[in-house]
């Protein structure tokens, strides 16, 4: 039960004998997820939290999915690299170096892409259909963090002043894009 | 150019400046593998040695197809844990514990199951169509032993003694083994 | 006590405090283990259940004994390399590479031979009187599979049409062995 | 000699031999930074680049300096946790957690803080005289993504159409964004 | 609440949502420690114990002071490689090699010097004011072993047997280096 | 040969296809090294230099031998944790923890005894009789510092203020133990 669950480090491990086949299994990833945002993409987790015998494993899944015209925008994975499989469409994807490269291509169904430890990244769905990938992590939790979403949305508030200096715009400016990026009343997010 | 690489604890890193998408990129997983084998599935990779941006990342993936009754037999991965994810068709997948439990479900198109790292594991299409997955590995190159060939039909050959207690066969069941075990001419085996 | 201890990614760490040399020793690797098994070898632990000093520190020993003839049959240790190093007797000793080629050698007494992580290894008695090794592991708890018991004798049992495809028996030589190699009454099995 | 450096997974090490007290000493972080740019602020790497012996030790230092008002605007460091001793004057710090959290405090000379691995974070001087800090990180080559000169000055550019879209932001705005932001002649640039 | 707290492999993790600044925060660094000690020298750490924040993190800081003359004397970080930066003073430093060779250098305010992991080192104030560092360590909790403390003052004692031979020194010297290392009364010892 | 390995974060590795066993086998801890020295012990060490197979596999062992009243002199391993097992004899073992708490035990042929990584221990043999262990190591290069040889005999000398202020001993006593110390012409050292 969850309420029950000690966060330690993880989680705590079963007793070998009492693990079971659903401890390993999940049919979460199955249909693409309901997309009704602002970005047009959503992203379902498979770690830790949703198949507990990843514990210690240090590897997990995600799907992706994109309407038309849809963007995962600018984010990061602060523990883990990526590697993605297109299931279906095409994508424009890329990455950008410590060295202020960026690394980008045109991507199609069956195509693989990878996105090193910690670095920003995006995929574009610049099709006219849906599109979807699997993205394989080594982490049993990875963790997101989308760059927009992080520095207009949090709660409490990034101070005014470090969004204005930082992105060289007015306070005008800062209180528009955190209107513009608010979670909306009925909003899909992702289902981290 | 392949003849210069220096094999050392994994590759040399390209220069930075050097580095391009096509560093990050691999095309060879979108279609299925052609299978002409008496298991009736083939793994094809894509890791460290297909797509060099994966040096040093720690994660790679692979593409398992199967034809309907095929096997990707009783084999083990030891460097890496393995989480799949089924593309089509539908699969009866198991490993078994350290504690001789076998952990085994039947999973169809877009269900995730996990065999966690160095223990032998199997997945076997039952339905009449093919069957395809995409496992995602928290290693660069995770490795692969197929637990037959290896022992059946390994150069040099693993003695006839071990194999007879091991297996507790007769001579005959060994070498009847390693006959119908070893490749055939114009076999398809594994993109490893 | 067995039956207070929280399973936690490891085990708790007792309080430094409390920590005394007890939880640093162990005398079960003393003497030869009791041989009555089918394949004449048998091998005893000393990993982080036996010595809970071990925790987090990611070593551990083991000792096996073969009685003239025995073989430690074809297995894999998950999560650990191996070194050991010959106590008494002579051995014959080999692994498999992930490129199917035979690594082995006739070792005697004083001799050291390494076992590489995940990899399918074995070792014979081929001499006229008992042999002992010790094992070095860099894990508190690498964990074994033991290659035929794992697949023809776990619980519930590898479904048949695996075993006959995987190994290119009929169902007839799969029902042999698994009677001949399921646990004897009074059998000695390793204390892992 | 810098031209002959193989770049292999790191760096090579010296023979031990050859070892001198050389190759453990910096002296780079000594003096304040010139700052003369737009954000008022400059970061000065300690790390294997300019200390050779820190190769495979795990372990680096930085210096920020921030004038008056001056600003380490949002970024990352995509391979390293960090931990910061303020040197000098007085600093508003924060970070967003992936439940988009904004952590945040304001802190003082002699205060320490610590920033996750991989997490969006911040230092602002609203002091009235010159800060700065001494961070201390688990990697011998953190590396540093500013994020707004990351997303808006990369080279090549980011589409504008995952900038608009990611930001909520029009064509017109990204372009005046890029202007900004892009390094202005003579600009003092972090010393990575 | 500290007794509440279960030591499982570090700390358990606090539930993200009760995460608060509190937890990434430490000011016992400000100020210099009072030194009244026979070595004059304390360190005072930042580490897990007091920025529970840090568990996972494997990253800490630590402050030593001396007085004029001070020395920290020869000793090991078990778990740690360490990174100074001289806040105030001058300082001799050295590490020994495990090939038994003294690396060493005076270093002055704003220099930095690199202590390897697990080699013995030491640091000598030969100014004649006060000097301080901060230090940096690739641990949460990297542990300190001053070597004539351990040795000479343990509890219970090292057997005089081990030290007489060990360092080839009477009885007698025994007994005196252990009157003369014992912690005296009011001494102020480290904060680790 | 050996002039031409490149030594890059340890070793490079062979092309797979050029392994044979001989990469994978040491026979050079099969008997008892010649004592002739002050502590009456020496250790032979069976590591990634002797076994170049160890390479990336992170595991070793070592010899040690004792002669009647013998003693392994109080020493740490950098990089590795150690657990030993006693091949003859009988002795007298023991560690310092980090809160300077001496865990010791007198142990006999066959049993196991563990020191933690990075703390200070020692062997002594207190029996009549030569005694001798083998001890697995967490690393394939864990190295070693024999304190006593480190700080009184390292190349250049550790400072005398260093020692004096240290040990709390005189001049004349820092001169006397360094002669002591000193290695002697003949002396059989360890086969590090």
């Amino acid at each position: 039960m969850e309420s029950e669950r000690i966060n330690v480090n993880g989680y705590p491990c079963k007793n070998a004998v009492n693990v079971t086949e659903v401890d390993f299994f999940f049919g979460g990833l199955a249909n693409s997820a309901v997309i009704n945002n602002l970005v047009g993409s959503v992203i379902t987790t498979a770690n830790v939290e949703k198949i507990l015998g990843l514990n210690t494993l240090g590897v997990s899944l995600a799907r992706i999915d994109y309407q038309p015209d849809g963007l995962n925008p600018p984010h990061t994975h602060p523990r883990a690299s990526e590697i993605i499989f297109v299931l279906d469409g095409e994508l424009d994807v890329g990455f950008i170096t410590t060295a202020n490269k960026l690394i980008s291509k045109s991507i199609k169904i069956g195509d693989i892409f990878v996105f090193p430890e910690g670095l920003v990244h995006y995929q574009k769905n610049n099709g006219v259909k849906p599109a979807s990938v699997i993205a394989g992590f080594n982490s049993q939790f990875p963790g997101t963090q989308s760059i927009a979403t992080t520095l207009f949305t949090s709660t409490p508030l990034v101070p005014d002043h470090v969004l204005t200096k930082g992105f060289q715009i007015g306070t005008k400016g800062v209180k528009k894009m955190r209107s513009k990026l608010a979670p909306k009343k009925n909003e899909t997010i992702g289902l981290y």
